[in-house]
């Protein structure tokens, strides 16, 4: 007998499942299309991604009229967008709906006045998205990453606007909030940062505690993964990060029946999947 | 030879100057008015209106019709100031313009749709007002002044409104609007501290180090007051605390040609002048 939960916010956040999605069926329609910079950091994904025609775009000029380019979930600039189609590209926008947002926000702070301050990693693939639909408008603004960017970056106006990068921490968003509010006379702030990360801990913390055995599925180099593992070690000692289910060891699950499962941000389903199922194998249970 | 500069800051800040000044104008043109509380914690400057006529109200049942009242810098709700003009009584209204913008950003934070939340002292007479006003135009919102408070008091929201009470201290109005912010979608804040004080102590870290002695004048229990001669003493040693020209003494400035002075929020000018005229009487310098 064995008892498998799988958390319902494992692996992939909405933004990559669209966007890994979409390249499958690109993939398996077209045979041949580029990605705008790697897709997502998982090997097994990026692999299996190329097997059907997926490619990384190294550089604008390999494109010929009428090849697809798949924007990915970070998003691009508006210009670079029109680039593509003036080169008679075939555009799939990928961009996650929870980035759309970050750029809808960035263009009303504008029409409504304010200086924007974009709280996140300066040269960032999103962010450079981001100050894209900020010149679009025709909109000021600065990028702060840190507390001397805050002091030295933003001048002193009178209204303020401020959105954050989807993956910003939570930490440095309080902070500069505070700062900026301290130091002018109208704030308007978006908070743009995605909960993802911290609704899949969430679950983590329910789950953990009710089995007897743990499986964090990701990325042993995966930040938000690392995370995930030692979140679950904390309430749960019988633990186990992994990368596939070959990973996987019988003993583990001896006389331990109720399976509990999580996985990082950019493992997709299959590899979940094929987990859950070995561990029915090493439990001697058959589909 | 004696040089004395003084603070383009020292005393009053504009609102009270408006209030104590309006006190005065009432006392001399009508000989008798009430103040909707104390209008000025300095009993030197109570002592004066009370000597022309302007007492303190302690009760609204104790006003006939014609009298007159003066609302001082804190304002009052608007509902207060309907009843007292529907017992026909006159009103001055001496509502401190920085709080009257309190009260027009709240209303304007409601129309937009925010939840309010009033970063301030529950129970004191500025976000008494200012509550009224909120409540006028049907607002909804809650006074926080601590981070108990936040956690609390304030719902979860998708629209947060910030106002502050003007006399609120930087460290919590920061702390605040990092919190509000990370717990919602979008939040609009208007920084309303009034930057009296922190401008007059700017002043006097300029002034006290081009002096050979300072002179700090106001209550000796008020808090603004004795932060001020804190800020002198650390710049120039030679600095004194007092409260009337009485309390200074010949020694003080014997070899010291250079003085500067400066005044807590509740001194008015003619102590300070006394306290220049009692200066240049010690130096043997004669108008």
């Amino acid at each position: 007998m064995v008892n498998i939960k799988v958390a319902q916010t494992a692996g992939f956040c909405f933004g990559v499942r669209i966007a890994v999605d979409m390249a499958k069926k690109a993939g398996e329609q077209l045979g041949h299309a580029y990605t705008n910079g790697p897709i997502i950091h998982n090997k097994q994904v990026v692999s299996y991604l190329e097997s059907i025609g997926i490619k990384e775009l190294k550089d604008y000029s390999q494109l010929k009229p009428g090849e697809t380019v798949i924007i990915r979930s970070h998003g691009v600039p508006p210009e670079t967008e029109r680039q593509l189609k003036s080169m008679n590209i075939n555009v799939l926008d990928a961009t996650c709906p929870f980035v759309k947002k970050v750029h809808d926000k960035v263009r009303q702070l504008v029409e409504e006045g304010y200086f924007v301050v974009i709280i996140g990693e300066e040269g960032h693939p999103e962010v450079i998205g981001t100050l894209g639909h900020l010149k679009e408008v025709n909109g000021q603004g600065v990028v702060v990453e840190n507390f001397e960017d805050l002091i030295k970056k933003v001048p002193k106006r009178n209204k303020i606007g401020v959105v954050a990068q989807t993956t910003q921490s939570e930490d440095f968003f309080r902070e500069a909030v505070g700062y900026l509010a301290e130091n002018t006379e109208e704030l308007k702030v978006f908070n743009t940062i995605c909960d993802a990360t911290s609704v899949r801990q969430e679950e983590v913390k329910k789950l953990a505690p009710t089995v007897d055995v743990m499986i964090i599925i990701g990325g042993k180099h995966s930040g938000n993964t690392q995370r995930l593992a030692q979140i679950s070690k904390a309430l749960n000692p019988n633990t186990y990060h992994i990368e596939t289910a070959e990973e996987l060891q019988k003993e583990w699950f001896e006389g331990k029946d109720n399976v509990g499962i999580s996985a990082g941000a950019s493992t997709p389903d299959w590899i979940i999947n094929q987990v859950v199922e070995k561990i029915k194998q090493l439990k001697g249970v058959t589909a």
